[in-house]
Order: C-alpha cells, then sequence, then structure tokens
C-alpha cells in the first residue's frame, strides 16, 4: 500500500457532452423511494473478531448481499425507472464488465425493458452467465484493444435505445447514493458515529453517492475512496486536481475497478468531498478475500473486498476510531475464488 | 431426501441422571439478556433470487455471521455466565466437533475461565485452530470408537470442573432459543408470518430452544427439523415417539450434525413441538453449499446448510409459503469448501 501520489499518466480529454447535472442529496432521497420495494436493505456487519484485531469498531456494508450481488442494482434501477414508458420498447445499452451489467439486466427485465450489454470478453464467466440470466443480451468486446463507449454509441444510435453509463449519471450516482443513506442511518440506529467511512472505488459513482449522503447525514465522517494500487486514478487526482488516467497495461484482479479515469460527474463530486484515496496490492486484496471467507463468513469478490484490505492491511489507523467500509459485491467465479483461497 | 422413517436403530438407554429440568420461555428471555452485549444479533436475509426460485419467501437466518461463526456461542455463554464467580477458576470442559468448542472457548475467554475441549481428532482443522486461538486447551479422542462422555467426566472428576453438554442443558436450549426469538421478532418487523421454519439438527438444541420461542411467540408456525439422511435420529425417534440411536457406521460432510441420537431434553421439548423431520442428502448439501456461495455470497459448513438444501431440493412445498431457515454456521475448512465448490 501506498500513499496516493501523482504520476505521468495521461489527463483525460475532457468529453463533449457532460451526462447530466451533479446529483444532489435530494435525488438520493428520491432514488431511496424509488428502488424501496426492489433492491435490499443490506446490513451493517460488524464482528467481535474484526473489532478485536483492529483495535476499533468496524462496521461493514455487506452489498455482496444486494440483489445481483453488488450494489450496482441501486443505481441502475433508479436510472431505468426513470425511461419514461413509452421510449422503454426502444431498450438500453449499457457497458460493464459485469456488476453493473448485472445490475442493468435485472433492473431491465424487472421493469420490462430489453437490455444489451457490452462487455469485455475477459469478464468472470459467473457475471457473464448471471447478465444474460436476466434475459439480457450480451456483445463482447476487448477491453485492452476496443472503445466500449464507441460499440455503445452505434447501438444507441442504430436502435434509439438508451445508453446507461456505469458511473457518470446522476441518476446512478443518486442510486448508489443510497447506500450511503442506509451506512449512516444504520451506524445511528446502534450508536456509532462513523470517523471514516472507506468505498471500493472503480469509475467513482459509490463513492460519489456515499460522499453525497454522508455530507448531508454524517457531516463529520471523513471519506476516503481505495483503489488497487495500479488503478489509482481517482487517488492520483485528487492529489493533482484533475482527472488522471491509468496506464493502459495496469492490470489488476479487481475486475470491478478497472475503469480508466475518473468520471467527470463523479470526480466533481468526489474532488468536493473525499478525504484522500487509499491503495492496496493485489495480494493485499488476496488476503482480505480470505479472510472475509474464513472469519466473516462472506463470498467477496476482490474488487469488493480493497475497503476491508486497506483496512486489514494497517492502511487507515482503526485503534479507538469507528470505520465503515462497503463490501462493494461478491460476485466471483469458483475458479478464481479457489485460487485465491489456496492461494 | 426422503420422509423421516423408522428403523431397527438401537433404543437409547436412558442415563441415570438428567442433566436439569425442561426449559422455559422465560428462560428465553433472561439468556437473551445475558447474552445481549456479547452475541451477535445476526441478520434475518431475505434474497429476490431465492424467493423466485422456490415461489416463496425465504427468511435466512445468518447464524454463520454469528460470533465463532455458529449459533453455538449463544448457549455456551448463557451457561458460562451462570457459573458463579468463586468456581469460575476450576474450568469448565465441553466436548464437540468444533462449534459448541469454539462457543465455549470464546465464552471462556470473555469470563476468564479456563477451558478444555475434547474434540474428534477427525474435526475441521479450522474448528480446531479457532478453539485454540480462543485461549482452550484441546484434548482429542477418536470419533468412532471412544467415549467422549467418559473422557470428559475423567476430566471433570479430576479438576472439578464444570461439564458444559453441546445440548442436553436447559441453560444451553435457552442460549440457542434466542437464535428462535430473533427470527420471530425480525420476521414480524417486516410484516412476514411464517408457516415453517426450518432448523439444522444435530443433538436438538438449536432445534428445542427455536421451538420454545417459536410455541410463545408465533404459534402458528410449524417447525422441522433437518437432517442429513443417515443421521436422521431426531426424525426417526419423532415418529417411533422414542429416542432412537443412529447406526455407528454412517458417515456424512456435515460434521456438525454427527450427533449419535438426540438429547433426552432435547427430544423431550422437540416432540411435543416439532411439526416433523426432513432429511437431506450429502450431495443435496453440497448443492446448498454451493447455491450459497455462487448466489447468496454466504459460506456455509454442511452442517449449516441442511435446512436450505430442504428447502432447494423441494422437501417442503414453497409456493405461496414463508419460510425461515438456519443457516447454523459457517466453519468449513478451505480444503473442503474449495473440493465442494469445484465438485
Amino acid at each position: 500500500m501506498s500513499e496516493a501520489t501523482t504520476t505521468d499518466s495521461a489527463v483525460c480529454p475532457d468529453p463533449a457532452q457532460l451526462a447530466g447535472p451533479l446529483p444532489g442529496f435530494d435525488d438520493i432521497l428520491k432514488a431511496a423511494g424509488r428502488i424501496k420495494d426492489q433492491a435490499v436493505v443490506t446490513p451493517l456487519l460488524e464482528y467481535p473478531a474484526l473489532n478485536a484485531k483492529t483495535g476499533g469498531r468496524i462496521l461493514l456494508k455487506a452489498e455482496t448481499l444486494q440483489r445481483t450481488g453488488s450494489f450496482k442494482f441501486r443505481g441502475a434501477f433508479n436510472r431505468l425507472a426513470q425511461i419514461p414508458e413509452e421510449t422503454r420498447s426502444l431498450g438500453v445499452v449499457a457497458y460493464s464488465s459485469g456488476n453493473h451489467a448485472q445490475g442493468v439486466a435485472a433492473a431491465a427485465q424487472i421493469l420490462r425493458i430489453p437490455a444489451t450489454i457490452v462487455m469485455p470478453a475477459d469478464a468472470p464467466a459467473i457475471k457473464i452467465a448471471n447478465t444474460r440470466g436476466y434475459g439480457a443480451e450480451v456483445i463482447f468486446y476487448d477491453r485492452y484493444s476496443e472503445s466500449r463507449e464507441g460499440i455503445c454509441e452505434r447501438l444507441t444510435a442504430d436502435r434509439g435505445a438508451v445508453l446507461v453509463r456505469p458511473f457518470d449519471d446522476p441518476q446512478i450516482i443518486a442510486g448508489q447514493g443510497t447506500c450511503g443513506l442506509e451506512i449512516s442511518s444504520q451506524a445511528a440506529e446502534r450508536q456509532a458515529a462513523i470517523d471514516q467511512l472507506l468505498i471500493c472505488c472503480g469509475g467513482g459513482g459509490l463513492t460519489a453517492g456515499c460522499c453525497l449522503a454522508m455530507a448531508e447525514r454524517s457531516p463529520a465522517t471523513e471519506v476516503f475512496c481505495v483503489e488497487p494500487e495500479d488503478f489509482n486514478d481517482t487517488g492520483r487526482s485528487l492529489a493533482a486536481d484533475k482527472r488522471l488516467a491509468n496506464k493502459p497495461e495496469a492490470r489488476s484482479i479487481c475486475d470491478a475497478l478497472l475503469a480508466p479515469t475518473p468520471g467527470m460527474l463523479t470526480f466533481e463530486i468526489n474532488r468536493r468531498h473525499l478525504a484522500g484515496g487509499l491503495t492496496v496490492s493485489d495480494d493485499q486484496v488476496a488476503q482480505a478475500v480470505r479472510y472475509a471467507f474464513e472469519v466473516l463468513k462472506l463470498v467477496v469478490e476482490p474488487g469488493g473486498a480493497v475497503a476491508l484490505a486497506a483496512i486489514l492491511a494497517g492502511c487507515i489507523d482503526t485503534k479507538g476510531k469507528v470505520i465503515a467500509a462497503t463490501l462493494s459485491g461478491g460476485n466471483v467465479d469458483r475458479a478464481l475464488f479457489t485460487q485465491i483461497l489456496t492461494g
């Protein structure tokens, strides 16, 4: 683990169009109302063993137990539910390494909207199978040589379908913010004032949504994003105060967190609210996945385990503190999971 | 899966001494008060995917997330907390395949009572390591040739220590009953009237405690015990209305559920309250463990998955019903877990 530092990675070109205005806290409250009959209010788990190990009070938001196995359903359902009835038959298109894919596919199935998902050819088999299981059409692309945005633009132009961005969309961010809303109220229910909240961070949608929720409901809480060490674009961008990209040759076992750059909207929110960025190595992530298996009895995918990894690796001072962290997803293939367990 | 049937297994000899009077609902309420600062109020989980698969509403009591990774901490802490201060230094002795061992060891550590645990030599390594991790001394015996009760009697006689039985003790039963208490109140909170409650059953302590709790708090709920097919002593004993033993040559992957006979106290309670007994094969248990991994994102040990297995295998009609089930423990070795996942 290292502190977030600025590197020579390329500055992101700003796209011509913003995906929308910045969402606010009110959008999160409205999102909570929209998703409440479909999403799971996931538990905020506490383990005496983890508290004893860290000397603090650790509260884990188990989004692994969310519908579709990750937090992504929150934003997807919130976004899709706002597509007008009369245009739903034209369908939705999304690109995703898997968790957003499942979230959009499941939300589309509930709302009876045809869904096409553009997924990297190397996405975990379980994520591909589940996406198809929710009735979506899956189209593959090469993560390292093709532009998923380009493929999606062609699909939306050809079909008139709505593009559902994985994070850079105000209603996606607002939906993910319902996770932060639940964290703050569940912590309050047990009289816990959260000192720090650690969020697993890819494109920054969950981070931005939780920042907005905590700013309103628990302003004293410091929020940190946690990223794989070679995909610390948000952490480096915070330090540079401009959006920086990851190196094209970067690799990680955290398949859910491989977004090339912070989103425009998400970074605009995150730069205002985040206390900082933390990074973890793939080895630390694997240790956290094993700890989740052995002690927490939870199946956590690598990308969903980075915040826990930061705690276990001592990236943040836990002694006497109340630390909340997201376990953001649990969609991991049997093969990779057994490899990590035996590794 | 087969219905519980009477076989030619031996009738249990009744021991000379009963372990105590039958516990009542009031003992469960008192137990809840004793354990509340130490035990975890585990979540009652609900999954849209499992509801859709079964056509019912399935509520899973995740005792996998309990302190020590199984429900056993509840009874152990409730029992040990009632040992008078002045005799605590003489210690406690317990026999257990592992989950009761961990429960007693953890409770003893909290209460500063020396603990000696007699464990089968083939107990899962994780259970042995954890028991030692809580500071207990571990003594091994051969599950199939030695009498664990005999070893424990010698130890208690030699040391003056208190024998903490795994299930046939009114305060152990009362402690496990707090699980049922939580199930009934958590179901009520979400306006769910439980039609059937399925309990993973070894010696019958959790079953008996939950029977007592539901009889008081949710009398319309039918309670079923679920057992491995060659360890269906409680189910057969119910049918015969007398305590029957399992065959000595019986084997199962459900190491937590291999008690040779129903307890005297537990059976006395269970025969009055249980609606019936269900059985599942080891293959059905393995399928449930895999389902818990892939869909529920939970690590469940084989013995903790029998109630879920009964639901998934169609042992009970779930259509339109509210079915609650215990996931009673999650202490499974990496090796067995990966074998089940890849099996």
